[in-house]
Order: C-alpha cells, then structure tokens, then sequence
C-alpha cells in the first residue's frame, strides 16, 4: 500500500493525516539517550548504520508514526566537502568559519564515498520499516548550509552568511553551485538506497529580504529540485523553508516540490489559501512540552484548520529536548481519534 | 504645515516619501557616543531630558531626517513599575525575571512619575524641532514588554514568556492588563507633552502561534489603541509588528492603528496587497552597512513597490551600530532623488 505520506503529497485528502514530527528520533527519548552514550560523538552515531537506524526507528515503535524520518544531519554536507563539523553538549554545530575564497579548496569528489554510511542506513532502515510507513530522506537548502558553513555556528540572523552574499555575489554564487551539486547527489542516493521522499530545510530562509530570498534561497533550492527530478522523476519532495509563510504562493508555485512545511508562526488557514499543494505542520513545540489543554487545543485548532486539504500533521519546529514522551503518546490519540469525532 | 508623517498616516500619497530610521539616534554616530560617554548608565541618558533631547535631534540636524524618534527604551515601563531595568555593554537589557505571581507587587502608581523626565525630554525637542518634522513618541507592546519582563532578557524565541502564557493564562492576563493601562497612560502623556504620533513597537510577536497570537499580541494591542484613541481621539499611531507580515490584512483591519511597520523580510509588493492603510520600511540594515550598489538596490526596490500607496521609507529593523554614518546620507539622497528621477 502507498505509504499515507506519499498520497497527501499526491494531492489526496487523508483523515486523520498521516503524522511524523521534525526530530522525533531524538534527545527527548530515553531510548535514544541510551544508544547515543556509547556512540561516540554525534557525527559518528549519523555515520554509523546500526545505530542511527535503531533511532530512526525508535519513534516508530513507540508511537506508530506513520513516517520514519532518517538520523542524520544538514551538516554532513559541509563535512563530506571537507569543512568538519563538531557538535559540543549544549552547543549548536561548530565549523572552522570558511572566507568565500576558499570555495575552490572543497572536495567535492568526495561526497558519496564520505557519506556512504548513510545510505547504508537508509538501506537498514527501509528493510526494517513496515511497507506501509514512509521513509523520509533529507539535505539543508544550500543557503541554510551555507550560513553555517560562513559564520561557522548559527546566529541570531545569520548576518555573516548575508553580508557575504551582499558583498560578493559572484564568490557566493560559487559556494551555492557546489552546495546544489552536492545536495542533489545526496539526495538522489538516498533515493536510491530506498527513502520513499526528501525533505529540503530551508531554516534560515526567512531572514532574506526580498531581492536575496529569490537569489539565495528560490532559485538555488529550484535547481536542486529540478536536478533531483531530473534523475528520479518520481521523487516526492518536501520544503520547509522556515519564516517565509507569507511568502507561500510564490515558493509553491516555482519551486517544483511537491509539499511544504510550515512553521507553527503561520496560520494555516492563511496557508492553505496560497496553496493547492499538500502543507506539513505546525503545532508549536512549545504545547507539546506542556501537553494537557495547551496541546489539545493545539492539535484541534490545525486540524480544523486544514480539513479538506492535503494535510501532513507535523510540529512547526523540531521538538525539544524537553518534551515528555507521554505527551508524544497524547498527540498521536488526538489526532488518530480525530478521524471518529 | 502638517508634517509629511502625519499626512501619509492619513492616507496621502508622498513622493519622495518621508524618511526615518528606526534607532536613527543611537551607537553609529559619533557626536551620540560623544553624549553617551559622560551620561552614567543607558537609562540615566533616557532620563536625563537634555542629553536625551540632543539625541534625539542629532540625526535630524545631520540627515535631515523628516521625522524625530524620542530617545528612550521600551523597557523604561517594567522600570517605572518596579521591575528595575539595566543594560549591560555588549548585552541586551537585564532585569530581574519575574514570576507571574509577583503581578499584584507592581507598582501601578508611581508610572507617570517615574516617567517625568521623559515627557519633559519631548517638550524640549518639540521646542527645538521644525513644525514641518514629526516627533514620534513610542512604547512596546504589552505582550513584547512582558517576554522580558518574564525572561529577564532577550532570548532566541522568547520561550519563557510563551510557556508562562500558555501554563497560566490568568495569572499571564493579569500581567497584561497592568502592562496595557501603564502603556496607555505613558503614550498619551507623550501626545499631552507634544509627540505627533506614536509608535508601538511588537517585536516578538512574530514567535506566537495562531491562538496566542490573538490573545496576547494583538487583543492587548487593540485594547491599548483604543485607549490611547478614547482620550486622544486625534492620535496618529504606528504599529510595528515584526515577524507578521503573513497577517497584516488581519491586524491592519482590526488593531485601530494607522499605520504599520514593515520587518524587512516581507515583501512590499505582497502587504499592500493586504491593506489601503500606511506601510513603513523595510529595508535590511545589512543594506546600509554595506552601502554602494547593495544599499542603492535596495532603497530602489523599496521605491518602486510602493509607488502609489501612502508609505514611510524606513528600515525594517533598527540601524546596527557599525553602520558608517556616510551611508546614511547616501540612503537619504537616494530617496530623495526618487522624486526627480
């Protein structure tokens, strides 16, 4: 049978909607805790098939998610280009910041063999996940990555990354074409290997006035699309391009990708006139940590929201680390039970 | 002769538009430092009527800027209520965070007091400022004013304030209330003293889901409106709230405000779609730190998408402090020279 995840992104209406939540296989779990203290640092648990399926799959088992969203991270990309990522406890991503003339000196022949590992874990995954689940892949937008890669860390606004971008265009034009290359051989090998659709992320593209957004933003992510297509023509393919709902009926028109995420700032019945295409979200992060009526009234509100429309129930934003597992378990009887109400 | 300002918030369309900036008076300019060194801390230049005057006036004299923006801070209210307020160099404002149980230990009375020498500064600039400038007196939204008051700080998603809201709807109500009344008594003895027009200022809006949205940015807004409006029936007031582009149409129809603050991530093109009323902004202040063909891009694009509707030309977010005061006049002379191009 077609994975529900894969017909909502066909344009079909599903009630209740197929569910997954953006970092559900993660530090919220005790599961997860357990694998990631003898795996070394994070990068090495994405690097190593065995475990970053078991937490793949972690979510799954407990909650019966409908999609399994692989273990990884945007920033392998920069690590496979050989720009290395170290994530410290309580920190973000560090990097060695990289000057735009240094774009040269990126390896870019070695970026499937770097992430071999990870396809081995799609392939685990895949054998393992009941037919029916979707299996989701995913890459950063090349300017989200690249953000990371200039000032080295996130930020407040990211304001290296556009600084660059302003001041040299052409050196940054550069970055952007080997990060679309990249990505799109990642993603259409974690295709390959068995993920049944992608997700790009796009978190920093809302701090891009207009002008930028469409050059740094738009268009890179339109050609990582048409790449990807071009190679596996029936990719279903997501965008969450954080900060930018206003923004919708432009990207979803041009974009070329099949879904889009929204934050759980945007009103989805805002959304959902900009739109045709099937949108993903956006319960804030926040209800779920308190669960109880703040969630209810949450999960009640999106869905009546988005009823008649192709709709994938997601939170707006990751889950923290905080969020007690049982209100997990709460979220999942609301809206599964919504279907009988 | 009605200032320019006030005209465009009746609906007029201007060209060139008039100009100001957000933190126009502040860090970039050298005579501002030259104040700042001798005034003790940030708050006792915001309290000390002439040397917040001549702040206050310095980008008027040097830019010729149509507008003046009373040197203060929005904190100086949880000041004035007994939450005292202090800014660190290279920090944010510091307060003592605040447990909602500690609403009732506010000190409701002692507002305007507290207050004097503000509204002292703005008699004192009006004396000294052309009749055809605007004066624009500020505050910040209740429900900006309490994500501070309830963090102590600034914080990447003013988390603390959006759980307590959500935790303590009452006791969160509670904090509102005393924060629309002390607002709304401190913006209409700035329009008593002699500012033209207010402002209020909503910058963590945009961190707000649908519901809380409603219930804690713009609910609280509109009840402060009103009031400002029921004893000053001729108030001009300007709404800036940042990260809310994608509802404009909903709070430009409902806040009773005049005009609206743009943040420089949303299109132009795509909020007048969504009002006939007065749109301010937006331009990145990367644009003006960068200067040359960036800024001059920028200030064009800004131009051609509100031609034809009643707009103010300003940043969408406050000058950044290493912006060279060189391109600022260079953004005023592009303006400027709009009307003759």
């Amino acid at each position: 049978m077609r994975p529900s995840l894969l017909r909502v992104l066909d344009g079909e209406v599903i009630s209740p909607p197929p569910v997954w939540l953006m970092r559900q296989a993660g530090r919220y779990l005790p599961e997860y805790q357990a694998v990631r203290a003898d795996a070394g640092s994070f990068l090495d648990l994405c690097y190593c098939p065995e475990k970053a399926a078991e937490v793949t799959l972690q979510p799954v088992r407990r909650f019966d998610m409908d999609c399994a969203i692989l273990f990884s991270d945007i920033l392998v990309i920069p690590d496979a280009l050989g720009q290395p990522v170290r994530f410290e406890a309580g920190q973000g991503p560090l990097l060695e910041p990289m000057s735009l003339d240094r774009v040269g000196a990126l390896k870019r022949d070695n970026v499937l063999d770097h992430l071999a590992p990870v396809f081995e874990t799609v392939r685990q995954v895949r054998e393992e996940l009941a037919r029916g689940k979707a299996l989701i892949g995913f890459c950063g937008a090349p300017w989200t990555v690249a953000t990371y890669m200039i000032a080295g860390k996130g930020t407040p606004d990211q304001r290296p990354a556009r600084v660059a971008a302003l001041a040299d265009p052409q050196g940054f034009q550069a970055l952007i074409d080997v990060l679309v290359e990249a990505s799109a051989d990642y993603l259409v090998a974690q295709i390959e290997a068995g993920v049944d659709a992608v997700q790009i992320f796009d978190s920093w593209a809302g701090v891009l006035d207009d002008d930028l957004f469409a050059r740094w933003a738009m268009a890179p992510v339109r050609a990582l699309v048409a790449k990807v297509r071009g190679r596996c023509p029936q990719a279903r393919i997501i965008l969450f391009a954080k900060g930018c709902g206003a923004r919708l009926a432009t990207y979803a028109a041009t974009s070329g990708a099949d879904g889009f995420g929204i934050d759980w700032t945007m009103p989805l019945s805002l959304a959902r006139k900009q739109t045709d295409k099937a949108l993903q979200g956006n319960l804030d992060p926040l209800r779920l940590i308190l669960g109880g009526e703040a969630l209810a009234r949450g999960v009640d509100a999106i869905l009546a929201d988005m009823a008649g429309h192709p709709h994938v129930f997601n939170l707006g934003h990751g889950i923290q680390p905080d969020t007690p597992p049982d209100h997990v378990a709460q979220l999942m009887r609301r809206v599964r039970d919504s279907g009988s109400r």
